[in-house]
């Protein structure tokens, strides 16, 4: 039977050092500082406005939530990123997407200042993913699933590391991640034939498809790594992820759950990228 | 034995369509224009401006050169840029890189327009290659590699490809055009382990390593596509690839020679992204 990565295990780990670092901006006159910008108030939006806010004021970061009306226009919403642009008490932007479709995704994610930008919407922060540059901020999710390998010891160096998905939220940034800690990736999607085959050969497997139980343990050759970033809603309306857990978990030599497994994770290094925001600009 | 793939066979091709689409540009009192920016005067630099305004003039292509001082300042540097993007006449720029030391190409590379970087110097084109988004500019050697599938009929849709290399001269920007025709992509490098075997799984191989003939007919599965981006020169001051063409031709389906290959379709890619270009900025 794998072990199983539990989420709030890393959550914790990462707690410690960050409530360090909060600790020592402070004594230098600096709380770090997070704003929530949010057009609207959909449901899901909220759930994770939620979890991001107790997780971070948890360690002592300052958010503030910036609502505004679905219907405000796009000349608006630049102005008023603007305006935190140029807050120095505010060190990272989130901007919750998708947009409303009368906003044009792609003049905003210039505006949001790429220092500022801890979500990875600005094109600068995007190509620093794709470049392997350390000095930007690559997206949230990407990146637990990294503090999720780092956190259970598993190296990435040489080893072979299948993605199924090829998303901008997930599939091609986390390829670019394990690309730099030197594995040999491949990227699966919706087209790749003989996908079981190829996931077998993983020693480390990311699925990112968005498609509910679709791994089941003719994928997984026996000991690997199973990260399941999926999040879906079965027919049940259970929340269950892109792996098929009980089948897997069997086979595979470490499993994440869902829920309790990546996405625990994610307004964890959320938090994380405020702190680095907030050390960067206040060097 | 495999058919080889001629470079001027492709560029022949291109060629065609580019001298309608510059005639209807004409027709309209738009002559396309590319800046190639130079500092110094390095032989590469120059080897490559000869056949570049060889090949874009050959197309009625308008080329000026603007060779300054390699001391000039970074300042000057970006003024005579921005003086660059200002000129409606000019809808390219061609900077050689890399820059001299005292210029930080992080600053410079900002200043030229986006939609005047043929050559996909700024992180706003760099971000859309990773994106797959069409409206930016790839950089032209991994265009130069999509070019040369298409003119040879190769279908890359649910093809295995693998791609030796992970710079962003080549290999991450040519996984990610491979990638959104529909490939599944496998991304080795220096640190893969068991490269002959997964190179083995290949049924489209792209070889830039930038190490001499180093993939040999142990890399190769037999009627495999074999694209060669390596530029190296051997013991004896021979211009070779990264494979090893006498021994692979035997066992591939399709192979590209060094030189006669790749190389050779580049300046095309360049002057098509100047057309390209001259079309977006006159819509």
């Amino acid at each position: 039977m794998a072990e199983i990565m539990k989420g709030m295990e890393v959550v914790e780990e990462i707690k410690e050092k960050m409530l360090r670092e909060v600790e020592e901006l402070k004594a230098r006159g600096i709380t770090p500082g997070l704003a929530i910008v949010r057009l609207g108030a959909k449901p899901d939006d909220l759930a994770y406005e939620r979890s991001a806010i107790k997780r971070c004021e948890g360690i002592g970061i300052a958010c503030r939530v910036f609502e505004y009306p679905e219907d405000m226009t796009q000349a608006d919403l630049a102005q008023e990123i603007s305006k935190i642009n140029d807050d120095s008490t505010i060190h990272g932007i989130l901007l919750f997407r998708p947009l409303p479709k009368h906003i044009d995704e792609d003049i905003i994610k210039h505006v949001v200042s790429p220092e500022k930008d801890v979500d990875c919407l600005n094109p600068v922060n995007v190509a620093k993913v794709f470049e392997g540059d350390p000095t930007g901020f690559a997206p949230c999710t990407p990146e637990a699933v990294m503090e999720m390998l780092h956190h259970y010891g598993i190296p990435v160096k040489g080893k072979r590391v299948v993605v199924i998905g090829r998303s901008m939220v997930v599939g091609k940034p986390v390829s670019m991640l394990l690309l730099k800690e030197h594995g040999t990736v491949t990227i699966c999607h919706t087209r790749t034939k003989n996908i079981e085959e190829i996931c077998g050969q993983a020693d480390i497997l990311v699925a990112a498809a968005g498609s509910a139980r679709m791994v089941t343990d003719d994928f997984v050759s026996k000991g690997a790594v199973v990260i399941d970033v999926g999040i879906n809603v079965d027919e049940e309306g259970k929340l269950v992820g892109d792996v098929d857990f009980e089948r897997v978990e069997k086979v595979a030599g470490h499993i994440t759950p869902v829920p309790g497994g990546v996405g625990t994770v994610t307004s964890s290094v959320l938090a994380k990228h405020v702190i680095q925001a907030a050390q960067r600009q206040n060097p």
